[in-house]
């Protein structure tokens, strides 16, 4: 059989305790944080090098064997959950930080490393690295390569595409290939980096990431701003684009959401508030209350009805730790949550979220929105409780993201599409632009071993059946 | 015969008078400003829009006739050379501004549009457009899309690419596609956007750009920062960091070329100076001059002769007048220069400056160095006024770039690969690497009839000989 060849090769190429088949183990590797259909592996195989990885993809591009590469596993659309039949390549042993370069301001990592643990070495440093989504503490540097992280700072600070110097990866047939540059700057030859970084494990697994950094900016204040309605958020993130203030975050929790948060922030939240933005400015020291009273004044007269600030490390913390539970806390409110990451043009959130409440009146689910509202980045959360109210629930999905690309949006802004948005990437893309991009697939993976049953509607269809 | 066919269908689906077949007009077309042999070309076609473009590919595509894009012809290795018996595209026709969008803090524009026109568009507005080549009175957005353009602000604010939302594409069978996205975050499907841009016009020809922006910032300083030697430049840009500054431009010049320039800048350099560094510091007008003074200390903190500031508009515009002239002033040195554009690590950069001594002094051949010292990127300027001394220049360029590669960096910082650089690629990018990038390219124009001849060294060969 093609499997048990495979994983003969693949044990006698690895350390000793790779190839994990019992059961118990290999349940742990069915799902990912998504509502995606669990599969349990045939085997999860740890690696510990890239020499390791190479090997382990040749044996499966050798004998036809699917493997699926996982790092922390706290992806929200499938991407990291297996097919049937298929192997998990499991990277969260390689979590080397390989060296914080300061004088070079840049870092090379292992993928299995945590993406808290990497802001704590470089912060130690003095020194910066900007993606943080909200599962910092638990997510790695693999997984948020996969599929391009965000985060709150990404306002100012950009997505993790935008940290990439160089790669290792391996394509694959089990080449080990150097993509990027270790240089600040480089355009030798195509961006394959790039293509790489978002591509959600089909085209290559990540073995070593040497990404860029920044001076860490001196200091950083919390702005909690309570407005009247969401319909005043365009208004304010206009406001402060017009004050030329580019704070790293601006982030938007609508009525519901603030109801839902609002016990959790140990603060005076004004009872009228209809809307919150939780704006974050940094600099260096001496030019921080100035930043601060610019943000304040500019909100108020934008309608804003009260603003707090927090500049103390336990206040930011507080607010922080509530904000980043929001998943979490929001998934408590009913039996079954599905969290949408769409975006839109800043000048049409208004529109989205005037979509949102039509939605969830016409469909009868509840609808909560929060997110990056300076990227125009919204997390739209359907919550219900009866099983058999699944098909509204689609019905409103699929009628968000056609709203979504109407309004000149994109279906995702940092979750990716993995198996869950499959069938709803023809919304988005037309049918020659997906073909372009299965060319691409071909390209590095010819027999289709790579994370299969991904991104592309065929694909998933066929490998992850109805979901 | 097939290039008549061509011609024929072109002329039949775009406007009176795209094609010109005048052999004066068409030798406009046949270099850019670069040592590459030119080539003139069989005809040029005048595009006016992306439909256009679309039937002159289509054409070329069903009759296998090769096709070279131009947007302003300002390339550094030969990119936009046509290949015998091949085509120009030319794109300078389609030069629209199609709008700037304020509040979604984005650009719509054209190929065609020069980028200096650009800056001022959106600067009315109180926006800004990062990147900055020196070419920017001439050079077009096109060009800087296929080339991935850099300049001295990139230090602070990133490279082309990073500017980039979206942009419609035709690939070589006419397809129009739309790439990337028009928001601020987008991970749906591959980042295809990323891998044209820099793919120096072989992959498809860009016909729109959506471009980010942000608000301009409020005030800018130059400081200019007399050494007394190259070895005590990295000295002062570690310093400079670690003093958590990011100068928009740390721009270097060595002796060589401060000896050229110093009669130009109409300043005070000190006599005994052996190298100078341009710095630029921008943000609120109320924080530049503690900025400026942190600058300053810290340059003499770290062996600085002098420090002269520079705040006004006239007195920067000079400074910048004689950089960006650099180039040209550089050229009538001698009666041949090659320019280089290598990079290498920050922390390398006094290692490259050692390198660059002793291949001038090896060979025999003048070498000045100027550049953006804060990315590491360094034109290296070969001067010879004998004919005979090629061969003694070509190979002190392969030590360079041998040397360059053994430092940790990379061929091109942002001139590209083209003609000229093709040869050495191997030097950098082993052939797996290599082959990877012809499959790509074979997947977006599988007759390769989209400027052929660049980057890859075997067809470069075959099109454009000992180039």
């Amino acid at each position: 059989m093609s499997l048990d060849a495979a994983l003969l090769a693949i044990d006698r190429a690895c350390a000793s305790g790779a190839v994990v088949r019992e059961l118990e183990r290999r349940e742990a590797y069915a799902r990912d944080e998504s509502e995606t259909t669990p599969v349990v592996p045939e085997a999860v195989i740890h690696a510990r090098s890239a020499r390791e990885v190479s090997a382990i993809l040749r044996a499966c591009h050798e004998h036809r064997v699917p493997i699926t590469p996982r790092a922390g596993g706290t992806g929200r659309v499938g991407g990291a959950v297996p097919v049937p039949g298929g192997l998990v390549l499991a990277l969260e042993g390689m979590a080397d930080l390989r060296g914080v370069e300061a004088d070079d301001l840049r870092v090379v990592v292992q993928p299995g490393m945590i993406l808290g643990d990497l802001h704590a070495a470089v912060e130690a440093e003095g020194l910066f690295y900007g993606p943080d989504p909200n599962s910092l503490a638990s997510c790695r540097i693999g997984g948020n390569l996969a599929c391009n992280a965000g985060g709150p700072r990404a306002f100012r600070y950009g997505v993790t595409r935008d940290w990439v110097l160089g790669m290792e990866v391996v394509t694959a047939d089990g080449t080990i290939l150097r993509v990027g540059k270790p240089t600040a700057k480089g355009v030798t030859g195509y961006d394959l980096a790039s293509l790489i970084v978002g591509s959600e494990g089909t085209l290559a697994v990540i073995t070593e990431a040497t990404l860029r950094l920044v001076p860490r900016p001196e200091a950083v204040a919390t702005l909690l701003v309570f407005l009247p309605d969401a319909r005043t958020l365009g208004q304010a993130i206009t406001a402060t684009l017009r004050a030329r203030v580019m704070p790293r975050c601006l982030e938007f929790l609508d009525s519901f959401a603030l109801d839902v948060l609002r016990p959790r922030m140990g603060l005076d939240v004004p009872t009228e508030a209809g809307a919150m933005l939780l704006v974050e400015v940094d600099g260096d020291e001496a030019d921080l209350d100035g930043l601060v009273d610019r943000v304040g004044s500019t909100m108020l007269g934008a309608g804003a009805l009260d603003v707090l600030i927090a500049k103390s490390g336990p206040e930011r913390e507080r607010l922080w730790s509530a904000r980043r539970e929001m998943s979490y806390t929001m998934r408590a409110q009913a039996r079954f949550k599905l969290s949408e990451d769409v975006v839109v043009p800043r000048s049409r959130i208004a529109d989205l979220l005037a979509t949102c409440a039509e939605l969830s009146e016409r469909h009868g689910v509840r609808v909560m929105t929060y997110g990056h509202a300076g990227d125009g980045n919204l997390h739209v959360n359907l919550l219900w409780d009866d099983p058999d109210d699944r098909p509204r629930v689609d019905a409103a999905i699929r009628g968000l993201f056609e709203r979504t690309i109407a309004l000149g949006g994109t279906l995702s802004g940092e979750h990716g599409i993995g198996v869950l948005k499959a069938p709803y990437l023809p919304i988005e893309q037309p049918a020659p632009l997906i073909a372009l991009q299965e060319r691409i697939k071909e390209v590095f993976d010819p027999r289709g071993i790579l994370n299969p049953g991904k991104i592309f509607p065929t694909a998933a269809r066929r490998f992850h059946g109805g979901c």
